[in-house]
């Protein structure tokens, strides 16, 4: 069987170099790295990084992290997007081989817990302080949450790609009157989206036409007549469901036909969509969950330990509030 | 042993429905998904598809297109880029037991050429058109191209978290005047870079200073007088490596000192950028090709079925062109 100092041999390097190379840690140059995988080829060495996932006895432990708001969030239908991806991250974990406990964020920060091998931090309540804080320590996912520049692994869904399908779909087939409301921009989710149905109107020389609602300071009404007050869209593509359903509700209740009238799009889908027959951008939550345990597991067992943010696409889910 | 049978039993669906899930084909509701996953858990069910991978005996035929354009590139240095990540391919291909033969991208298009499990496109130089087509009847893996809306399984690196990552450093430490050097924003990367840069600029409330540089057509000269005309930048971010060694040796020879008047900053870390001693974000070559071997792998043994963009996180390389 071939061994590592086989490669080493044949690559010219040390040891420890080849297993840097083979588990992705440290700082290996590029020629050298190639070099090593030339060996590895060569030799017809196959790393043991898949097999080690199948034969660990070893079980890694990982806090799920989530924070006060979002526990008291689950206990009603209003956390059911934050509840999906906890299931999801439960039923992976025992595939996985991964011990799991649920963990407050406010208890992790203040260091009221025994230590981890790994963090999955879920929602985007965590600061870029904390964050940076406790992936300086530890093996960190973040999960539906990003941080620009801190280089952290994060699985998120992708509303970008996501809102430029939909709104190049409606473009595509003749529509012009498409407009965007949104939440508060701060967040990086909303701005995703934004970005999204910007670049897409833009590049098909439409101008955007956006109108930001914060639901905690103002009624859908006021954000409503600006958006009618010149002439009714043919299509509103709104942040989330949530205000995709207050805009449902209240165009029908001023007489206005859904879908002839106007075409109403939601982004989520959570199971009031399918109720109301909300056409919307579904985020694929159970994998969210089951790809941040493949990830801190691909990390914790150093099969690849350079980080990237994985940007799951969504999937469009036609009902009854849009005409296509 | 359990077997499906028993977790369509337990789950009360049927076991095609099982089959859906463990796989990630097909649609399945998430209510159903939860589940077939809780069944799996409580049934202690371990899925075979790591293992699958390590006893198939079937090797997966995956071609590897580049361009004409590539093939021309890769014969010179210019082409290095390219050539790491085509060697990267070769060597993973061969620890996942994936086979490769490199095509052409014009070959694919006309279809002279055999069919293969799936395909992993590298470079920029396919269009939109054409990778739809390809990824209505073949699995696809883009690599360094990602198209808006299209929803392809592409592997890319981070250039907007890089350039934001970089920005941010310069700014928290003090300096104001940092100004963007970019090439056309028709493509992907450079646009991808340059929404960095303004993202970090504006968030601390600094005015995006930006010129556009495009070397085809026009001198560095020309751009650089119209950057330098009011004040001298303290830095410089440029889209790329090769755009960042024509600024270096431009105001070298025009008499600024380098790092003490201006920090000058590239991108992609080619072997030029060591040669001139370029301070410069390292795109993770090797990783990208390694990546796209392992996801292709993934799709083609039905590991995880749901597309996602993958977009690996740059490396700073401090080198003398730069204060820090």
């Amino acid at each position: 069987m071939v061994s590592i100092d086989d490669i080493a041999k044949k690559a010219g390097v040390s040891t420890a170099t080849v297993s840097r190379v083979l588990n992705g840690t440290g700082y290996v140059s590029e020629e050298t790295e190639i070099k090593v995988l030339k060996a590895v080829r060569e030799l017809g060495y196959v790393p043991h990084t898949l097999a080690k996932t199948l034969a660990r006895k070893k079980t890694f432990s990982v806090a799920v992290v989530i924070s006060k708001r979002i526990s008291e969030l689950i206990k009603s239908d209003v956390g059911i997007f934050y509840k999906i991806i906890l299931d999801a991250i439960e039923n992976a974990a025992s595939i996985y081989k991964v011990s799991v406990d649920l963990v407050l964020l406010e208890e992790v920060i203040t260091g009221e817990h025994r230590t981890y091998d790994g963090y999955i931090l879920v929602g985007s309540d965590a600061s870029e302080e904390e964050i940076e804080k406790l992936s300086r320590s530890s093996k960190v996912v973040l999960v539906d949450h990003y941080i620009d520049g801190l280089r952290v692994d994060s699985i998120v869904s992708d509303g970008y790609d996501g809102i430029f399908y939909i709104t190049k779909k409606f473009i595509d087939s003749g529509f012009n009157r498409i407009i965007h409301i949104h939440g508060p921009l701060k967040y990086y989710g909303f701005r995703d989206r934004y970005n999204g149905y910007v670049a897409a109107m833009t590049k098909f020389g439409k101008l955007p036409l956006v109108f930001e609602y914060d639901d905690l300071h103002e009624e859908i009404d006021s954000v409503l007549r600006r958006a009618l007050r010149d002439w009714v869209p043919e299509v509103i593509i709104c942040s989330n469901d949530p205000i995709a359903i207050k805009v449902l509700n209240k165009l029908k209740l001023w007489g206005y036909r859904v879908p002839e009238d106007v075409s109403i799009i939601g982004f989520d889908d959570i199971p009031a969509a399918e109720k109301e027959g909300l056409s919307t951008l579904r985020v694929q939550k159970v994998e969210l969950g089951v790809n941040a345990v493949k990830r801190i597991n691909e990390i914790l067992s150093k099969q690849s330990a350079h980080p990237y943010k994985q940007c799951i696409y969504t999937t469009y889910i036609k009902r009854n509030s849009s005409v296509m």
